[in-house]
């Protein structure tokens, strides 16, 4: 038996974690792939709980970035950016309950070189950016066309190859009453840039709005920690998970489980209220469903509690704070 | 061959990386312990450049708070926390040259329940400080005593029990003309707090002043990411290193290096600011001594850097970035 | 002749800054008020440039709070706060373009007490928040109703009396493509909650999309630096505003002219990510219009610029950066 | 009746407020000019409550910068910089009391152009500093040398003059067991920059060690708000002021009383936290002394508190928050 079997979505969702359906999603399905969060956009699907969906994602410019000599700030169009799936309206989901989505494969597609990272201008970690307005000048534009293969990985330099270790980038549910840009992440989810919410990882998503409208896109091939200048290994996919409701379940931002840990998922600035919104919000789990008063949980969390920075790009940062099961799982 | 013999301490040390005396502090020898990091202490100790030095830590309470039933803000009284070993005058130590400690070991030493983590008022990741003030009450003041051993670990509870994994919370050189409380981490090192610090790495502190002035205390027995409450399982020891000089080489804060990775270290609020120093840090690393052009490194490092959060509740926090040595080591 | 026939509004914009029609909104013609800002809102008025435009705003609370034993967290019904007046399409106005809106009179109506101020939880520059995270509890929940007056200002106690210092907490242009909350403030404008924008000041938006659609509400009758609680005196009023277009005069972030200064505004986290996008578009405007070059201009702003704080509680902060025009009219 | 003798200091100073003793330090009787906040320095001058002392100031950079060719990053030797007058040991002061510094003039001194600003690498608002760590490069160096004067005041320009406005940068007492950079400012003072610091202000300081130990310097001929380009119009002078000693009148950090106004200094980063700092002080202000609730004060002060940027470039920000006297001295 698989862990996930013992998941919280195997053992609480609607339709038990299984496979009841499955659905696809293709350039020709999707249209015009919408680059806002929200329920104002009409669904390209709708499914019941227990589908397996398949989505034919673009890289993040929509694969307009085709050569090492591309100028991004002459091709890209903002906002205009970070095109998604979706969005898929899920039959039976309401406002404060979750949908769990497993995520089973990330497969890339389309021609060599399909990986694409930049230099843009105002856009970056280590630079000033719209955010951080300073007057000194932007680096000079840089775009590397990578070579991405599930089994040779992604050729850096002639010496330097990383390991094909895929991820969504982003996802999440629409906001209530808002349509935010796709390239926000927050607590609906959105792009969280976080390697965590990759294949045989459960990822918890608040549902704000009837039928929680899932979106999804943006995966990466590699990223490190923090995906420094902004831009990670994007890459065009296929990319496929599961969906289940779990009915009255309400968090307040995005979990997630897989084989080792428990995760929840803070994006917010400055990055210190990133980890505290997700600390607090795992003590709040490590009480309510574990057992632990939340005092013992903040101090047991001081001594064994695991950080993951997502982004240190985007709107606004992400990070995700874990527990091994191990430690969770035996409770006080 | 052991990794260290290909360290950087090994290759470029005064003293080759290789242990030519040995020494001790003793509670004795010590006497006093300081509590803020400067030339203006009187040095306990001199060596030459191959020392090896075992030193008896404190914890950061000076093992005042004994029992469960112990109030915080009643024993401890600030700014006279976290005592401190040394200082250690290394002969031949120079501004501008680096000062390599490597970490042999950490034992713990004391009557159990030896180790101490504690809730008390205005300190702490989820709480109001003094840095982040604000108009809620404190949380109730808490003290755990736990019994801490090498090879059973940190009795949590009947359930949970975590790893012995110490580290040095607190270690670095003197500021050229401060003397810094030993509450505060920077450029010099001082309370980091990140337990990457612990047995089998060189950590590479800046000389600012003649004869380096090393200090080092507050041995964690096991902490997580951010050291959340504020206090990790605390606990006295005997610890010891081996230090070394490589001459002229001027690093703006602190360097890590073990057998798998190379890492910058930043302290600094808001937190983004910790890792964009550390980020940088490495990129000037990566450029001065592995061959990259700093742009190459930064979109590189975009894709496969790893950072760890030491502390989110000290007056800075801290974190490491780095780089798998599989990678670095391949150049581009 | 008045400062204002010398005011940018009045010498670029289509209509030369005179009224040229009068509209109004009353809470009948409104219907309902919208709770985003963006284009996927219908508009209730469409107006000429030089069109005068009265608006029935409601307090932020749409009236709810009524007395000073309702309990806030009861009644009030997230995220459907701080309700607008509008859409107002503005013709020819295009992207690129920047609408100029000049304020005429702001006048209380309603029954006494009007105005109302509250504590409620998780929100506020004190206090753990959902985007400052903490585990402390929150302040007991407390609400002010206050008596105001145009002439006698706000009753605060018996002996404490605030003079009448009305202006517009909320407004601001669509986003091109999203709609974003009214409780947020960003480069359209909405939520700044500066007490700038008041009558006599002309605020100038970027035009994001075509017909700008100006949103208004949320009036003070007062308020400090900062909007400490997260409250100032809310009250409904008549809003009285006149509308030009200042044609391709492109803005990154909301500007804003009186008798005396001109000044940027800037919204961000962390906050000094607010001061430094104002000032830098300050000294991209001192570079552009007024003869300066961008470093006498920074060293100069050094030496005599304001910074006036409006908010320190919505989901970004907001502030002003201005220069005298006594200064800045003399150029170098 | 002045204000004056209606302030604080005048009614709980040991020596009343009154003048009872004259003192000079010249720059002779200085000798060395001390760059560290401490107790560790030997004190110039010791004195009873009621002195009045004349010090000769030099500017932040000793005077070394002397036309507009120099380069300032060949020039300046970090972190030899900003030299302070003192430190003054203050008969009677013992830590948990408060020392009131009355600043009664700063008059410029020494030859013309006396006034200097420059632009340096890795420091000021609006580029990468050492501390927000960058990849771009800096902007290019840039000293003015300008003429000051009292009556005149500074002359930037054929067109621009700005009005004579000094204030006292820096100053503060030594911390318990700390020796700070004059770069930083805290909870002792320090190096705030803020420029309600001046002639007819009194400044309260926490006494943290026998003795107080006064330290000041840095002196402004004139400042905008946040100190922009981090060097305002630095000047040489001889600057007045009167001490005292308020009994077990224990603060938590610099207070400021003027004919206007009571204000609280908050020093912290993000900035956000100085005026949390600020705030909160404020509020417990006005509840231990003013007779106010603090849940009265903190909805009070949402409607009508100030804030003052001092300083948005130094290791700390410094803003200081504000309440009329008119106001708060109606009490509720």
């Amino acid at each position: 038996m698989s862990w996930f079997e013992q998941s919280i979505m195997a053992r609480k969702g609607v339709a038990g974690g299984k496979a009841l359906s499955t659905h696809s999603i293709t350039e020709d399905t999707q249209g015009s792939y919408p680059y806002v969060y929200g329920a104002f956009e009409k669904p390209v699907l709708t499914v019941d709980p227990g589908a397996v969906i398949s989505a034919e994602t673009h890289d993040a410019f929509e694969g307009k970035i085709q050569q090492e000599t591309d100028k991004p700030s002459e091709i890209l169009n903002f906002p205009y950016l970070n095109p998604q799936n979706g969005p898929i309206y899920v039959n039976g989901a309401e406002k404060g309950d979750c949908l769990a989505v497993y995520i089973e494969s990330i497969v890339p597609r389309g021609p060599q070189p399909r990986g694409t990272t930049v230099i843009m201008p105002e856009f970056g970690g280590l630079v000033p950016t719209a955010d951080t307005a300073l007057l000194t000048a932007p680096l000079p534009e840089r775009v590397r066309k990578l070579h991405v293969d599930v089994d040779t990985g992604v050729k850096w330099s002639d010496r330097i190859t990383l390991p094909y270790e895929p991820f969504i980038g982003t996802i999440g549910t629409a906001p209530e009453i808002e349509a935010i840009s796709s390239l926000v992440p927050d607590y609906y989810g959105g792009n969280m840039d976080l390697p965590d919410v990759g294949p045989g990882a459960v990822i918890y998503l608040p549902v704000n709005t009837k039928g929680a409208y899932l979106f999804l896109g943006d995966c990466h091939a590699a990223q490190g920690d923090g995906e420094l200048c902004g831009v990670a290994i994007e890459h065009p996919t296929v990319t496929t998970v599961k969906v289940d409701i779990i009915k009255n379940w309400t968090i307040r931002s995005p979990r997630l489980e897989n084989e080792k840990f428990f995760m929840t998922i803070g994006s917010a600035r400055p990055m210190e209220d990133a980890v505290r919104g997700a600390y607090r919000e795992l003590i709040r789990w490590l009480s309510a469903d574990f057992g632990f008063d939340e005092i013992d949980a903040y101090m047991l969390l001081t001594q064994c509690g695991r950080v993951r920075l997502g982004n240190m790009v985007d709107p606004k940062y992400t990070l995700g704070a874990s527990i091994l099961k191990s430690i969770s799982g035996a409770s006080r």
